[in-house]
């Protein structure tokens, strides 16, 4: 295998100075050299094949142009793959590279991965969650620079991305209020986590303004949050005395078991109930009748966490910033009017 | 924000030189020093919070533990994220952490990020693809170790993991012809991909040795391998005279579309017509029925992908291996017997 050409060779090849490569290649504003030389060390390091060597730049700049991207299940997991494609592309954008780490739910396993992440001198971390939820910034951070992203902590001086759950559940709820639905079922998921809370809190609030009365026995935490928890759901939902015409799902997973449920029932899609799935997973078109949903803002929520933590690395006094990011509707044919 | 703590100050604190707090962290076992000393400068270094700099480390070495995974879109998209997680826990086992990046199927970006894993200091390069494929390893490499997963080259120097889709082919096939079914459609993907050459391969192989004649009307290379592409290829084969009681789906999205154009026709899953996929999508589980479907080896082409890797690295010389895992029959309620 031959060697990696290294720095002193350009240096002899173009008869200049370790220092003067350095410079020319790092286009040091200060340094005095002249255009020639810069272009003569430029030449001679590209026809050797020379690449710069960003551990060592690195170690003297004590920036070493690395973020670390720690998540539960967040890198592989279908669901939210969006963040790490919006991740990378802010970070390549500002020619930093991604550290990916997965702590699989397990809080020993990632104390031991943000050790690593520190040990290696990453300037950064994003820290991020499957689901939107509450979290506490691991102590073995220190003092390096993290953003949240899906996640949110109590602590006010830590900048986190979530998207806004009460306005998404806003939009299902309406697009069905829209299309004169009234009365709107609503399968939820049993945990606690903040994405469960809000998209509750905007179902009742949408329903509130509408000025329709809350059924409670048109809530229903589904105990699993597939397809199979959205089946038996639904199948409670239907066949109350006066069953609901609409019905806004936790999860397009759950919205597909609400499908097979309707068609159990013989209930047609929409045109005897509608339904509104959350997420936009990959499936959700390809449904029948193709499924109305709120697509959660993944992307956009890895960029801006990348760009917030540059910010943060750059200005490490600067104040820390919460934001929520709203959801889009995906409109396909799940939703028309209800039945008369 | 506070400095992080360096070497000197746990040899200072510790009363030590810095070579010794080095080599009593590092266990280097040649170095004489006892053992009262080794646990004094870990108990400094703990209590001290001093983290070894791993890319100081790195230079010393030559080796930077770092490992680099480039993908064309196979970190963001929800199909093949068990390659990750795959490699991420092979990595993880090394004790080498994943620089991660996407080239979202674009040469020009795929150099410029080659070259930056390459300024990083990676010790060699995972190349993976979502969909198996042959590919030419990028000259930028140089000689960076390097192993293809979910690809391969022409290059018998080069070493690489695929999934078996000869063998896949032949399992679902095979699950079809068990069940009594002779008339087998196969909708299948148009690219010329080693995946659609493949499994079409599997496909004639499997039919031809129960003795069952090849029907080119039954073959249906569909336009869109999305649901919909699935959905005109199955009318299509719905619609002849003598109609496929099996049909045997290059996708399970596209066994979505099958699910669909059957429901239309009147036809039921599996009493009129046997259905198997291939991918063992989050979704499959969730159809209705659940979709009998080959799951692929996403996973283990992973942490195969990093060990084979991390052989390469250690013995540069050593003999490159092409392999071919196998996919696993993933039994739902798609498939019966054909109706009499």
């Amino acid at each position: 295998m031959p060697s990696r050409v290294r720095i002193s060779d350009v240096a002899s090849a173009a008869g200049v100075s370790i220092a003067t490569v350095s410079a020319s290649l790092n286009e040091v504003e200060s340094a005095r050299i002249s255009a020639d030389t810069r272009a003569r060390v430029r030449e001679v390091a590209d026809r050797l094949g020379y690449v710069p060597n960003r551990l060592a730049q690195g170690l003297r700049a004590q920036r070493s142009s690395t973020i670390g991207f720690i998540g539960d299940r967040v890198a592989t997991t279908p669901y939210a793959v969006g963040m790490v494609r919006g991740a990378l592309e802010a970070a390549r954008a500002a020619d930093r590279v991604i550290l990916l780490m997965n702590a699989e739910g397990d809080p020993e396993l990632e104390s031991r991965e943000l050790a690593t992440l520190l040990q290696h001198q990453v300037d950064g971390v994003l820290y991020a969650t499957m689901y939107h939820r509450s979290v506490e910034v691991p102590s073995g951070l220190g003092a390096t620079p993290v953003v949240l992203v899906d996640a949110e902590s109590a602590d006010p001086t830590v900048s986190s991305v979530v998207p806004d759950e009460i306005s998404g559940a806003t939009t299902a709820v309406g697009e069905l209020l829209d299309h004169g639905h009234r009365r709107i079922g609503f399968i939820n998921n049993t945990e606690p986590i903040l994405a469960a809370t809000g998209r509750l809190e905007g179902y009742t609030r949408t329903l509130e303004r509408a000025g329709i009365g809350l059924d409670p026995t048109l809530i229903i935490a589904a105990p699993s949050i597939g397809p199979e928890g959205g089946y038996r759901a639904a199948r409670q939902l239907l066949e109350l005395p006066e069953r609901p015409t609409g019905l806004f799902c936790f999860r397009d997973l759950m919205a597909m078991g609400v499908y097979q449920a309707a068609s159990e029932a013989g209930l047609r899609i929409p045109q005897d109930l509608s339904v509104v799935g959350f997420d936009n997973m990959e499936f959700a078109a390809g449904l029948d009748p193709g499924l109305t949903t709120v697509a959660l803002p993944h992307y956009e929520m890895g960029t801006w966490g990348v760009r917030e933590l540059l910010g943060l690395i750059d200005s490490p006094s600067r104040k820390a910033k919460q934001v929520k990011l709203c959801g889009q509707l995906i409109r396909r044919r799940s939703v028309a009017p209800p039945p008369t």
